[in-house]
């Protein structure tokens, strides 16, 4: 089995409110095998301007149930496109949103995704807002979803699609020596950006998800899904330009 | 708490596929008030056309997970409008696909829809493809998931709203002398038209699930979502014009 997650950053635009990537998203949709296998997707546009905007990680209150559904109907209306352009591909793709079954904290319930997996389905799930005990409320990455499902499903591989060719010693975005390191270590000292704010937790939370999947004997890879081909050469486990994050 | 159910031939045109009665939807979303409520909907032509014509009713088969996934995704496009027109209305709707956590004929995860309502939340569930265990796939009419909500929510009261004036002694839309019957005891023995195939088991099954949910102590009541008004009314525990189904 294997996971691919699609960044937020690749599939949509994430500057601008609902922004898609229609024509990046469908062909690397058209990259994807439909055999064994998970899709979890970032929310990207679709999920992190307006949480950040409504301060949706400081929890419920009395007020912003209201932003709470928006998020969910938002991003859920991104998983749709997502869900069917995979469906128009003949994958039995199907939607499964943590909010409705998910309370942040707790066990992860991935044998629901195992009961469709088994009956040939690709489960297509997401970055997504989420109920919790202490907040009211929490924001569930991909990352989270993908390191609670991985504990148990046991995949063999994990592609992490993203917009730059891997992981580098700075970013790639703003320092043009910026250099790719095509295998990681997961122990390595590596420093990102503290300057880009992310309601998720960001690049350090995401590599430290990286390194405990790897740690577990999972194949780790990152690589660029802007670029043609790579995805399916990931899948294939075939040479890719990229970053394979090894213990 | 109240329970409304919006039957899919009040919302759907339910002879043409996936054909919303988008006016009548909106109308009857702003009817209803946002408190205590949980919304539950039929498919309509979202579910039923497609349901029927891949005869899903069979069971799960090594070709039909394509179509599985294909009414999935059409009712939950169907469920995305239904939750943005609440949102519109800053009523804090959630989707609650129950493809996604519930096993047909195992217990109900009432206590997923519990922690969104004491959080001020308006849970949306519908009528959906589900797995099953011996067939592989079962199809679970909204009707069958308020039973199952009612039986461990204990609703006062469940509002069927459909596309004719409430139970009549014979099908209105084929005999003109049909009389509307404002009282109906659930013991009582009414024939339905076994003409009108159902993917859900149709009339039948419905006003058994109405008798139950009565014997159970919950006031029970079906009235014409086409009509103006009428939701309202109901909702408020007003006269209304209607069927009122009692033990």
């Amino acid at each position: 089995m294997i996971i691919v997650k699609l960044g937020g950053s690749v599939i949509t635009d994430k500057k601008v409110y609902k922004k898609l990537r229609k024509g990046v998203l469908r062909r690397i949709i058209y990259e994807l095998s439909g055999e064994n296998l998970i899709l979890v997707h970032g929310a990207g546009s679709f999920g992190h301007i307006l949480s950040k905007d409504k301060n949706l990680n400081s929890g419920l209150n009395d007020y912003n149930a209201i932003d709470f559904s928006t998020v969910a109907r938002d991003v859920q209306e991104l998983n749709t496109i997502i869900v069917s352009m995979l469906i128009e591909r003949k994958i039995p793709a199907i939607s499964m949103p943590i909010h409705s079954f998910h309370m942040f904290g707790e066990n992860f319930p991935y044998l629901k995704f195992y009961e469709y997996l088994i009956r040939g389905f690709v489960p297509v799930t997401y970055g997504d807002v989420v109920l919790e005990r202490r907040k009211g409320m929490a924001i569930c990455s991909g990352d989270q979803i993908i390191f609670n499902l991985a504990k148990y499903l046991k995949p063999e591989r994990v592609i992490f699609v993203t917009d730059v060719d891997g992981i580098y010693d700075k970013n790639p975005k703003i320092h043009k020596d910026a250099v790719l390191m095509k295998v990681l270590h997961a122990k390595e000292n590596v420093s990102f950006d503290k300057d880009v704010k992310d309601v998720t937790g960001g690049m350090e939370l995401k590599f430290k998800i990286m390194g405990m999947l790897a740690l577990s004997g999972i194949d780790v890879i990152v690589v660029n899904g802007l670029v043609k081909g790579r995805v399916k050469l990931a899948l294939e486990n075939r040479d890719v330009i990229g970053t394979r994050v090894v213990v």
